[in-house]
């Protein structure tokens, strides 16, 4: 049995490591293997098997006893993982005890070890992107309270419109946290179930005591008892991964965003330096967006992944060949990946870096044009709707023709000055007094988060 | 102005009526204009524009007043469907009121008129699959129970495996449809908010008034006001899109398992038949399964459109182009293409036709071996696991060997008839006495079923 | 039988008319009766049917005698278009000559009518795109000879790097256009090929006389013959949809450097402006890339739509249900979608204006920090690589810290001056003359795009 | 710097090991470094760098000298794995030679090396898969002549229609795979292109040199010069991608036929088998496919990423940030399902069990009705096509009502007896009788499959 090559050189850099952790070989056999434990707990419980069994199955349910290459040639043959990982579990057991190994499995079937195995990950996997997604909502509301203030063009198209605030920018990347960690509550009791049906999902094996087992067993990992076996009934599974696009997607959002104003044109916002971070030695002006790239690559990715997931639905009769299949790498890969995608965004929402004066400059890169309706609405008060809306269109166009700023424009227009003063005029063509409800939707968004974490 | 040619011809095949009539040309304008008549109430309300306008602008606001073919030629040199419309609905306003005109429209973004109008028109979609879930619920229900104690082979990998019943398989289905229901429920606050924020999304052009003049279009329209403008963040419309991807999935594994339990070679289940449907004049024996294909159809088409969704979540600042218009077609065409998959699942479910003599017949395919595990666990039970499983492994093998039913095997074997007699074999290899928790597993999804219903 | 209520407002803007007209109820219906009325010459010509038949079902072959809408609910009874198609030609025939009816459809499958009928369909939609594919080819060599020699920052990470020129990455556009040319000639052959199989797929029913009809047929329809028929192979189709997806992706790139290059705060190139084309009144300065949002647009749909058919491909046996079906809509959108993003494309690099003054002063941005790099192999040569790179670190990391411009600093750096005049230096700081082989670049794009032409 | 934990549990089953060779750690880092050395080689033919550098450069770009997991971790900090490398490259050299690290990596840019690198591997795998392509052909030309006249039931829409013959249905897959080597044959040229521009594309750096060090390098690497670097122009890998989709979806189309005519209500092809290969202990019948499951659960997984491939495609100006970086793991992931799949493919294809007795028995189990078109079509030419087919249609309407096979009816049809005699009966009954065009379909695709091996 020789290892099989590894293949992990970007592993860093996609992935977090504890939700690698989650998804190595060593954590998908220790999932199956805790089931196995579990299993056996269970059925000493109701007295199934004799009490005396259970250690010596308990001892043999640890991935360190097994050989994973040699369990990867195996599954090649047996079309899954727990045939040949069963087999093992019964030699490991039949080491010390040889009586115990007949009471070990009893009534299970290799998909209840691997769908349960796997919810056991999936649990896992869950509090760590919980964790980030919480984490990275504090840091969010954070950096929106501090930019609340702070404003910016608002761009409609990749065009300058009327000006926004940092804050507010920040305050939408944590409404699309919140509502995906609401998302994550709310999916949470359909994924964590217990998968358990025997040869065909009626457990016959196990006759009258098969409920009592489910339960105990459901009981020992802290799963409920679904309504029935889901062998071939997917959804819950597919729903996770489709939450996890969606925060793939949010944060794609988040990291299109910032490479957008990281751009050497736009140069206003920064994914925070770092020795040897995304630079380059013959350039020191660039800097390269590190962090959103991973943001961006993750989802571009998850959602083919998903599309596998989706397409993997209509899984035949009692147990599918290949749809199921096609789930085992699947998922856990769009885990790994949304996991890598909260590192970034972690890093690069707490290290934020913001210049506030290039934001000015470019908010006047239109020579005050964005500002237009400001001054036209103040005007209409005065002078009518109409004569207002005629009157700032041409003193518009006449800026733009004229290369000049509408303020300058404005100040040479008597019908203007006639109604607004120098400093009203230099108060309308101030980006910072035409924000709006800006301030309104960073306090919302703020609220809303900690409304979900209380 | 041409009116492009039509291209409909699958749609009452792929597509429910109902849902057509909401995702229709004339359902996109109108829930467009219900949103600027609503505005203009609502700006009425609070006084910013003078109660006698809202009639006129009402008046304007029904659909049948627009040349759609016209619009879509405008949308064309637009690049959004919401400012061709604008400009129509204020030439219409202006035929009889021309100082209503002025005041339609005010504050709000083209984005603010799609999306909201969007909402408007899923709000709808909502409705009808949530109707139509309900009632295949019902039916589901209602099957399980007629069938709860139908026995037929179980399938894994396509291969037969101990005995199951059919009701317990439409429970499977029906379980999929319940928490489909329950995930409705969870989305709608998230999906039915209200899109206004203007030309950047802080509403600065409403001034003080513009909290008051959201809060009662809201109220207007019945829809909740978000903690903020969701322009650039679609995770509501795309969770949305994923939930139907569930429905589409699990519709389509009830196609997939009809489609299969149709076979010329099982013959066990049938869709139910209608003059001229799936049938054959120069092959009487044949009836396709021409619900099932559109069940199986929507799970192959939604995956792919989803993923266009999901691909277009990381849109550019305050509002995307490109990713904005991937979502126009995608998100009614899912809608569509789900509602067709529940029309036909309807049609399927209620008709089902049931060969339970084919089932019987084909349980005994393998000629009694599915249930070798029955009788296994029984002599356990008298000359120990390890005698019996031995002892069965040799009359199954020679079962298989000799092609001979098991249940002669086992007759002749004095082992095995000194501990079992004639009538406890029979019963053994009964496959209605190895069905385990089937009968629950109905109960449950049922009662999981009323308990939403209720 | 009420017509299905329209759905097509996005229709101009997505599709270009004539590929509209190929894939409408009307050109499905005519290419599907074309292939009868072929059958019924090719069946005259060996004699299989009289020659007289020929003319009265050739007569009733035309789209026009056909109530799509009615055909529409048939198909949902029948499923598929083909059954209610022959069964309606049948009556028409029948109305004239009821003898030719009897002639019609001999020996031919539905799928053989909608899949040739496709077929036919689908070497329209060919012809459409390499005649606007071809157009693009030359009007991309004529804009990239335009624009040789004006040179715009080189930006690799969104971040500026050393120059480039439009010429260049005008023909990088252009060399994936002549690439994807290539591959549709490669493909042609696949593609353009008779179905013609009867009921399984052996054409049976046809004796001794089956191969000269499929041949006769075959020189009819001016298809290829291929090795058998195809009916759940559906390779041809799905590479015809892939390369078709290569073509979007490759304008979606198009359309991503034209909005990028767009921005307001980049103001390079513009897509041409036509009266209303994305324009605003309130934003005089607004200038929406209308254009480019289709082409991104495509790019992100088609992916999705591509998934779908390439997992419709495992399709069952000798005809498939669902999976085929799945096909149905979604190939012919993709040729929608792609004749659209076409569309576009000729407006958008036909009339694409360009702000050359501009790229020089965006050039400028890092204030000479991009070109460094050649100043630091000139100097190589005369004070030695390390050295040379040394100093130009030093004198890089001074213009930053200083936020000065590159050239100054290395003007007032002797150990520089001594080795560089005045002259040299601002040679050496000059764009325009550190663009190594761009020029070689399009020479050999344009080379390769007119070695396909020719 | 930990070594990430492994995740390959599924490697041996799902990818064939030669192509985990291609694409692992190993892999991927020593294709990086032959592009280095070949770089060194050709700037010291050109006189760039000395000719002494190149043996210490070589000496250094063997991938046994670097540590994958330290690797990884610096790519995390950098964005990409060539800027790590290449800083590992250069202090491996200068252990030994100092001053030849200076001549290393001239001119080139991080994605130069690291497309090239990846065009490397792809050119082993395309290897790869055309050697097992070209055996499966030759697998698939073998089995379809030994079974050209072994009849079994057509089955369209998974209903029994007229027969076919297990030669035409393998002459089926034969023919995919005979097209997607000539695809592979045809994309070559475009694929295995040398990547080689630079900072920014242009080659600036290596000033006049440029031409000839790329035409060194390419012909160092034996891959074409193409027209221009194609950073941001992905056609040729994601063209490459497709045509492994292609190859999935028709070795899932395969396997797909396999797994339901193992089917146990079908049960007339089989796997081969091996010990433990699928079976199971406690049901000595069963039989899973467990190859056909990789070929379906590859055609399942590679759409998916295929659309990620394409979502891709729209990559920014000279360099994309997160599009590029979405291919890394996605392209060499789809060429390894493809390589499992073949493997399996050819496993199945050159085991293939069959039984054509079932298959025989299973023809019958309409009881004639599939034949009846055979009777329909001799009786017409005696008696007229109407009053035949009336005939066979109350006759086959009489069988199924009487549950009596279709043979027996006719015999008692004193309409029918009058023309055909029970020996004409019995032949018109036989499908052997009726199989059309299928020996030709066989000819025809072994020829078309020879044609190509020549």
């Amino acid at each position: 049995m020789n290892q099989r090559p590894g293949n992990q050189l970007f592993d860093a850099y996609f992935t977090a490591l504890d939700m690698r952790d989650v998804f190595c070989d060593q954590g998908r056999v220790q999932a199956m293997l805790d089931f196995e434990a579990a299993l056996a707990r269970a059925e000493a419980r109701v007295g199934l098997i004799p009490q005396t069994a259970v250690a010596s199955i308990e001892a043999a349910c640890r991935a360190e006893h097994y050989d994973f290459a040699a369990l990867g040639e195996a599954i090649a043959t047996a079309g899954n993982s727990a045939i040949p990982l069963v087999k093992a579990l019964g030699k490991q057991i039949a080491k010390d005890d040889a009586e115990a190994e007949r009471y070990m499995h009893l009534g299970a079937t290799s998909q209840d070890v691997m769908d349960t195995g796997l919810v056991l990950q999936l649990r896992r996997a869950l509090e760590l992107i919980e964790a980030d997604l919480m984490q990275l909502g504090e840091t969010l509301a954070t950096q929106a309270w501090r930019y609340v203030a702070t404003p910016l063009a608002g761009r409609t198209w990749l065009q300058h419109a009327t000006p926004v605030t940092l804050g507010m920018k920040i305050a939408g990347w944590l409404g699309a946290v919140t509502r995906s960690r609401q998302r994550l509550l709310e999916l949470k009791p359909r994924l964590l179930v217990l998968q358990f049906g025997g040869a065909s999902g009626t457990l016959a094996a196990l006759g009258e005591q098969a409920m009592p087992i489910a339960e105990a067993l459901a009981a020992e990992l802290q799963l409920t008892l679904p309504d029935q076996p889901w062998h071939t009934q997917r959804d819950r599974l597919v729903e996770f991964g489709a939450v996890l696009g969606l925060i793939a997607g949010s944060l794609g959002k988040l990291g299109r965003d910032i490479s957008l104003l990281m751009q050497t044109e736009a140069g206003e916002v920064f994914e925070p330096s770092a020795p040897g971070k995304g630079g380059s030695s013959t350039m020191p002006h660039k800097r390269n967006p590190v962090g959103a790239a991973v943001l961006i690559s993750a989802a571009t990715r998850v959602p083919g992944l998903l599309s596998t997931l989706f397409s993997a639905m209509p899984q035949e009769h009692e147990r599918s060949l290949g749809l199921w299949h096609a789930e085992w790498e699947t998922l856990p890969e769009i885990c790994c990946l949304v996991s890598g995608s909260l590192q970034q965004a972690l890093l690069v929402a707490d290290g934020l870096e913001v210049d506030a004066d290039r934001m000015k400059r470019n908010l006047d890169l239109t020579q005050g044009l964005v500002l237009a309706e400001a001054v036209s609405i103040v005007l209409a008060q005065r002078v009518g709707r109409d004569t207002a809306h005629h009157l700032l269109e041409q003193c518009c166009k006449r800026a733009v023709a004229e290369q000049r700023h509408l303020r300058a424009v404005l100040g040479d227009e008597p019908q203007v000055t006639a109604e607004l003063s120098d400093a009203e005029l230099d108060r309308l063509l101030d980006p910072a007094h035409y924000l709006g409800q800006a301030h309104t939707w960073v306090e919302r968004a703020v609220a809303e988060h900690f409304a979900l974490t209380a």
